[in-house]
């Protein structure tokens, strides 16, 4: 019942270990916005990428639970590498869930032999993309916002509207016509690359189209908006600790008692005290329900195609109730934290502002109020949300 | 991850079917106040009583994690029946904790075989009873005040001064000389009978002292200090969890949606999702929180004497966590439920305010205040906190 | 700047020796319920039922603003007596707004010389009584809830459903065949009697109908519901005035300090000059806000027939405003201030939890959501909430 | 009551002018940092710095009220220029209050006549400069941090320890010796110059010091330190006010309805509508509590020397109520409205994030906390804070 990351995991072992580099010059690169391009590597040499891929396609199936871990752990330092990691297997299990069985062995063989880091170039709230036939694929023209991880991936999604439908595939970000824009401009998540990305006739060849908008999504497939869910609110639960523990070892070295307090030192002072303690509370309340809410997910994926409606339902409340209370104390912790620094603390060289800047920027992707009224209706009606974007 | 209590543990599922029969008449007797004596013949009946007592005398072993939550069940609809069931185990330990074997043999097999339930007419923070020596015994008189249970108790904890020391004893709720007043006068927790005990010449015998202010507590001595806080705040919890339930079960049955809403269900104004939503968020952090903290508990008193002071500090760092965050639910969820469920709701013959002015009551004995800053003491410094009344 | 009655408006003066003695026996009434009928002859006696009386018809000319500081002073002890004297002017002024020039004459003067209290047993949201004609004159049958007032009362207005329209009438209570019911089971607002009346046959003769359905309401005829919500937001801010007087003496006078607070005296903890400097913050900006919405409500009043939609929109703003904040600290201080008073504080004899109670039961009729929005819509669009009840 | 300036107070009126200038490139300075130069010229030639000025001295004689009104306008956009603004005043008062007649003629006339503009070059919480003899005068050396406004000012106060005691000083900013770091680094208020001076032998003649360390502060000559408190909390109100304007405009333009909002427009959605109003209901309490505590400030300041202890300790209370508000709901506004724009918002281009940042940085100057208690102590005991630093 601490903050103390579960290093009997193997994968949350390797996290901290990331997490320790990543926390030299997070600071930094959270003012140089960009790429981070050397992170991304040990990242790939860490193994951590091919973490969740199943193990028959050479992955190391590790659970949610431990992906999810390490997306905090991350997000104690560094809100972009954890969304960046986090976001990574959206599209990857785009092609786990809809792939046919050729694509997955092909895409998700190599992604995992060679690590891939996979990026989201087909936001799915634009309709700003369209494609032309083109023999046996299509020509891909305009553009997507929102398209984080595209800057430093291998392999990245794409999509268009197709009339009514939407298309998706999975190609090569290095494919020709792929325009980085590298025009990402949100004041938090700055080296997420969340810009535009622009097509210029882009070839997809139909076998690189993932999944069908013909055959409709089943319970199991609907799945992975709570895998988005579930990245967002370890990223802010990690961001909390974050926040929280930057603060307390700044105000244990420098900060200096308040002129009237009486105390010689800061931390005596109960204001000081009740608010770390406050704070804790909360953060801990935090990572608690976001635990369980993993363990939910875990268990609905582990159902497979037999996950019925009713326990997709289930898992669904556990990440909005989890992802409410994340938003929250992640806000708070972030701005209130200063309080017990004080008015030196404030500074871009030490950075401490960029914890409410990321989790300000990414709670808004996903507002908690609609979040309440899910978990709200569930309990006065037993309704579950309808599977869909961020829910 | 929901309210519904864990009906394989055989002690929660008794305690489910006590509060169905409590619920029957729990608004009536919260407006009466004085004693619950059905109840309690039924509590002993069930046997809930000797759950927690260790089998080597004839109790059940249940683990603190399974009393606590029969507290929990309790309190969803009769705050005064989880006070009572809750701190029957403080007295009852005290005798486990610091008894002769002799003492251990007599009182703990008998309260095991007949299901006793034990009162406190020694609160520890008054100094208002004194004895004098006569044989080999004491002549106890004064009184005490906030004597929980007293009035319904087959045992009782009696307690006085002597020079700088405290001395208890535990002897028969009828010893002559026990005069219960009857004279509770709190705004909630109405039938805990929490007034006052007078002593007219109480004899008490001196192989009835339980422990001696010589013998100084061992960290697993102190556990007791924990067991009441872990009560606390397990009542707490049920209490939101009550008023949560018996307002969803209102607002859909019979609130009106506002006059303005445009919503022909009231339930479909999202005002009215979000604030479940919302309580219900909070609830279930508090459950969660509530759980971890039991069975921390259950850890530490698994240790027996081997508990070091760290491991108990540990646990008390837990159950202040736990105390903040339930208090604080149960004292919104209590009041602001009335938001959702509408003006005719806030009657006496519903009763759901006994919900709040329970909370508001028990939530004064400890303060939040000071379990924040023990917690952000311990999270700044790393210092656990002297065991002692409340910590 | 601080809770001080304006003692040289004479209003207030005189209502301040009035709460002086309401203030004996208030929590004794809270408890007992039922009618305070020495209490209303005190203020009969007085002369405040006349004070908002034009001079014209014999009153004397009082500001809203000196009327809502009365019900303020009065809230600071008792919710009833505030709630009884702030409404007594809804009927009143139904009649100055809507009576015909001889109704004003006959009634107004009268009510002006005889200090008549009015009560309400026309409920404008319930559907529950009937009228068939009779010669020049009704029958009425059924019954009307929420008819705070009319226990108590000279003269009460009456309504009925006729079709699709509401009648009301002004008549005196004691006319046969009204039968207060004394039947109000609120958990707050206990001597307000704000249960049924129910009409057995009870004669009202056309002359004594106030204003017809078939003449719309002008600008200035719909202020009435908003001095509703005067009244309502000033029992709020005497409340939590009151709430908040009356922990500062007890916490003065007989709080201890927090057996671990190393403070000789309670209110050298910081805890507790925290709270209370933060519940005085929020009450003061409370009362001033008030203070802004009465005059801004003397100023649209003042207009007479003149007033435009738009003034009495930005009236209704100001009113919503004002009502908002009022309610929130209402419940806020009521239910914190226990806190620092502690434990010993939260009996029925000291009463405390009446503000609360009071603050809970009036606050539902009129939810602070809809208040929001109201302020919400008119901030993004510059549209005014359309006058009707509450509003 | 609305947001609307108060155009028939001139100050106000040219105000309102500059601010519509600041405002097309306040974002763009805001990333920019340094030193508003150009703005700084159009302040000097709008007559702004000498509006305060006694008239007697060639100023114009404006009250406090009218100067933090137009600290509040200027915050609306630019929290720099308000603070620059804002804290120009004091210095200047320190010359008015403490110089001799002939410094006073000198300076202010001179001030008065060029609309000078005063930096602080003194900090009085650090202790990093010192001075010795020269002839008649100093030489002065080492540095001060926090020296707002020492960038673009025309005349800076000074400040050293000598011995136990404090001097200060009124020098030209383009003095030899004084080097202006421009090392500010604060996350918010990026253009006041906050950093470093650092004096290299600077001379200071014994003429221009301010002031006697032998002569005790009058209750009057206390004032300055709430002069500071009432710029703070009107930077505070004005940034709320500024943040929810900004928003409101982007939510009425650009926001787009929640995907499940089943609104075409999102104004129209209960929970936007909610958050706006909440927003402002609270902003406007805060400037309600910042006009009334700047009403009192000059009532006070009005009273000259005859100013009394508690005169001058009700206003203190005053100031310290405003304040703890205003920084609150600066910090909620300011964080919350984007949770109504909606994602696209929180872009470095929009910069709406520099009002979280701006009432952030400057909040923890001075914290709250010790804020309420003073207020809380005020309330239990009537005792006054004692003039200093920040009270």
């Amino acid at each position: 019942m601490t903050f103390s990351p579960d290093l009997s995991d193997p994968f949350v072992a390797t996290a901290v270990e990331l997490r320790d580099i990543f926390d030299r010059d997070a600071v930094a690169r959270d003012k140089a916005g960009g790429r981070p391009v050397e992170q991304i590597r040990l990242l790939k040499e860490s193994g951590l990428p091919s973490a969740q891929i199943p193990k028959r396609y050479g992955g190391k199936g590790a659970s949610w639970l431990s992906v999810l871990r390490v997306v905090r752990e991350f997000a104690r330092t560094d809100g972009s590498l954890a969304h960046l990691y986090g976001y990574h297997h959206l599209p990857l299990n785009g092609v786990l869930f809809r792939g046919t069985e050729a694509q997955k062995d092909r895409l998700l063989t190599r992604s995992a032999r060679e690590n891939w880091v996979w990026g989201n170039s087909g936001n799915a709230m634009s309709k700003s993309s369209s494609a032309r036939r083109n023999g046996k694929g299509w020509i891909l023209s305009g553009f997507r916002p929102f398209s984080s991880g595209s800057h430093i991936a291998d392999y990245i999604q794409v999509a268009w509207e197709d009339g009514q439908d939407r298309l998706a595939a999975a190609i090569p970000a290095d494919r020709e016509g792929i325009v980085i824009e590298d025009d990402w401009d949100g004041v938090g998540q700055r080296q997420t690359g969340s810009g535009k990305v622009t097509f210029k006739d882009v070839h997809v060849g139909d076998d690189e189209l993932i999944g069908s908008p013909a055959v409709p999504l089943t319970p199991f497939q609907t799945l992975t908006s709570l895998f988005q869910q579930a990245v967002l609110l370890n990223l802010f639960v990690g961001s909390a600790q974050g926040a929280l523990s930057e603060g307390r070892d700044y105000t244990n070295s420098q900060s200096r008692p308040w002129v009237y307090s009486g105390y010689e030192k800061h931390t005596d002072d109960p204001f000081v005290q009740r608010k770390y303690g406050d704070l804790y509370i909360r953060t801990l309340a935090a990572a608690e329900l976001a635990d369980i809410a993993a363990r939910s997910l875990d268990a609905a994926y582990g159902q497979g195609e037999a996950l019925t409606l009713e326990q997709r339902g289930q898992t669904a409340i556990d990440l909005a109730t989890a992802n409410v209370y994340a938003g929250q104390i992640g806000l708070d912790a972030s701005s209130e934290v200063f309080e017990v620094m004080g008015a030196r603390s404030a500074t871009k060289a030490n950075g401490f502002d960029r914890f409410w800047r990321n989790v300000r920027t990414h709670t808004l992707h996903n507002p908690a109020e609609y979040k309440k009224r899910t978990v709200g209706i569930w309990l006065l009606t037993g309704e579950f949300p309808v599977g869909g974007l961020y829910r």
